[in-house]
C-alpha cells in the first residue's frame, strides 16, 4: 500500500468533508459563517478526522457494518471531531488563553475578525459538531457518538486538560501527575475518540474498542510530546505557529521537565505501544499503524 | 390550582436537578467545575428548564408516555437547557463581548475567576448539556432531542442571534428585519426548544410539537421585548444586572426602534397568541399559559 497516497486520499475526502457539512460562508449571519471556514479551512493536518474514517474503513469491510450498508458514512462523524478540534484552537489563540497571532501560517481568527466573532465562531463549531452526530447517524449510533464525543470533549478531559494547562503555567513546579493529567485530557482523549468513533460507526465489537481506546491513547501521549518536542527544537516558519513558545511563557511541557532525550524515548515507546495494539486488531491496521509511527517520529 | 406554588416546585425541582446533574465541584480540574457550578447556581428565574419540565409533565401522564414508564425523566433535559442557556450568558458577559461585572447581583464568572477560567466553563457548559442528552435518554428520543438543541442553540439560531446583535450594536441604523431576526434566534429559539423538548420527552404527537414550537416563538419574542422594556424603565439594584446598559450602549431593541408603547404592545400580542396555541393543546395547560403570561407582564 503507497500510504502517503492513502493519507492525501483520507486528506482530501475530509476537506470535501468540511465544505459539505458546515453551512456555506454566505449563511446568515455571514461573518460567523465566514468566520467557522476561516479556521476550518486553515488546512492542518486533519489527523483526528483521518483516524476517525480510516479506522472504521478498517472495520467497514464487515457485511453487517452500517457503511456496507449504506446507512452511516464516517464523514460526518470525521467532521464532527475536526470541528471541536478547531473550536478549541479558536479559543486557546484568544488573548485571555494562550493569545496567538499565528495559526498554521495564518492569523487566528480573532485577529483575522475580531475577539467576539472569534468567540461565537468557536462555539458554533462545538454546537455543529453535535449537530452533525445527531443528524448523520441512524439509533442508537448517533447518542453513543454523541456520548463518546461530549465525554472526550468535557470538562474531564479536553477542557479540564486546558484548564489545568493554564494553571500549570502560572507556576513553575507542576508536577508530573498535573503534566500527565494535561497530555491525557487536553490531547490523547480526543485521538483515543477518533479511533474509538471510527470502530463505533464500523460496529467493532467491544474488544476491538477497547483496543482502540488504548491504541488512541497512546497515540495521542506520543503526538502531545512530538509537538512539546517541535515547540522547543522547531522554528516559526517551519511550524506554521509560535515557536518557542510554550518554553518562553514558563509552560510545563514533558520536554521542561524531562529534557529532549527523554521525550523522544517517551514518544518512541508510546508510539510503539499503539502500533502492537493495532496490530491485534481484526483487518489490515497497516496504515493506520504507519500513520501512528510517521507522527511518533516527526522530530528529527 | 396554585401556580405560584406550582412554579415554586418546578423551580426547586430544577435546582436539585442542576446539583444532580453537574459534576461536583471537587472534580478533577476542581477550579473549572467551581466556575460552572458558580454561574449555574446564581439563580435567575430558571424560565426555560421550567418551561420543559412543565411541558413534559402536561404529556406525561399518557400511558405510552416514557415519563409514566419510567423510562425518562426530563429532569436531565431541563439541566442541559439550563446549561446552555447559562454557558450563553457567561460567554455574553465577557469583555470582548458586552462587557458586563454583574449579573443576577453577583459578580460574572469572569470576575469572580478570571477570562480565561470564565471562557473554558461555559465551553464546559455546552459540552456538558450534550452529554446529559446523550447519556439519559434512550433511543431514538436522546437522537432527536440532541438534534433540537443543536440547532436552537447553533450557528443560525442562538449564536447567529448573538453574532448579529453585536453588528446591529455597531451602527445606529439597525433595520426591523434585522431585530426580528436577533429576537427571533437570541433569545425565542431556546424557549421555543424548551416546549418542544418537553413535547418530545412527553411523546407529544406531531401535530403537538407544532402547536407548541408556535407558542414558544411567542413566548420567546414576548420574553425578549419585556426584556428589553425592563432594561429601558428598571434600575439595576432591580434588576439584578446593570440596567439602562442596551440603550446607553446605542444597541437596537424594539424599545428604540418602536418605543414603549408599541413594545408594550407587541408584548402582550405575542403573549396571548402563545395562549391561544397552549389552550389548544390536549390536557390542562393552565400552568404554562399563566407563566407564559405571568412573562409577558412582568413591567408594571
Amino acid at each position: 500500500m503507497d500510504f502517503t497516497a492513502e493519507l492525501k486520499r483520507h486528506v482530501a475526502r475530509v476537506e470535501r468533508g468540511l465544505d459539505q457539512f458546515v453551512p456555506r460562508a454566505d449563511t446568515r449571519p455571514s461573518r460567523l459563517h465566514t468566520a467557522m471556514r476561516y479556521s476550518l479551512e486553515a488546512g492542518g493536518k486533519r489527523l483526528r478526522p483521518v483516524l476517525l474514517v480510516a479506522t472504521a474503513e478498517l472495520f467497514g469491510t464487515r457485511d453487517d457494518s452500517p457503511l456496507a450498508a449504506g446507512k452511516a458514512d464516517a464523514l460526518a462523524a470525521a467532521v464532527a471531531l475536526e470541528c471541536v478540534h478547531t473550536y478549541s484552537l479558536i479559543h486557546d489563540d484568544l488573548p485571555c488563553m494562550d493569545n496567538d497571532d499565528l495559526r498554521r501560517g495564518r492569523p487566528t481568527a480573532h485577529k483575522q475578525f475580531d475577539e467576539a466573532t472569534a468567540l461565537l465562531a468557536g462555539d458554533a463549531l462545538l454546537t455543529h459538531a453535535f449537530a452533525l452526530l445527531g443528524e448523520n447517524y441512524p439509533d442508537p449510533l448517533a447518542a453513543t457518538l454523541v456520548r463518546e464525543l461530549a465525554n472526550a470533549a468535557g470538562s474531564r478531559h479536553l477542557i479540564g486538560g486546558q484548564m489545568e494547562d493554564l494553571l500549570a503555567e502560572k507556576k513553575s513546579d507542576a508536577t508530573p501527575d498535573e503534566l500527565e493529567f494535561i497530555h491525557l485530557n487536553k490531547t490523547a482523549a480526543m485521538i483515543e475518540a477518533a479511533l474509538v468513533m471510527g470502530g463505533l460507526i464500523g460496529q467493532a465489537n467491544e474488544d476491538a474498542i477497547t483496543t482502540l481506546r488504548r491504541a488512541g491513547r497512546h497515540l495521542g501521549l506520543a503526538f502531545q510530546i512530538v509537538d512539546d518536542i517541535l515547540d522547543a527544537t522547531s522554528d516559526t516558519a517551519t511550524l506554521g505557529k509560535t515557536a518557542g513558545k510554550d518554553l518562553k511563557a514558563g509552560k510545563t511541557t514533558f520536554v521542561k521537565l524531562h529534557g529532549l532525550d527523554a521525550s523522544r524515548r517517551f514518544a518512541q515507546t508510546n508510539t510503539q505501544s499503539a502500533a502492537e495494539a493495532l496490530r491485534t486488531l481484526p483487518g489490515d491496521a497497516s496504515f493506520l499503524t504507519w500513520l501512528g509511527t510517521s507522527l511518533g517520529s516527526r522530530p528529527k
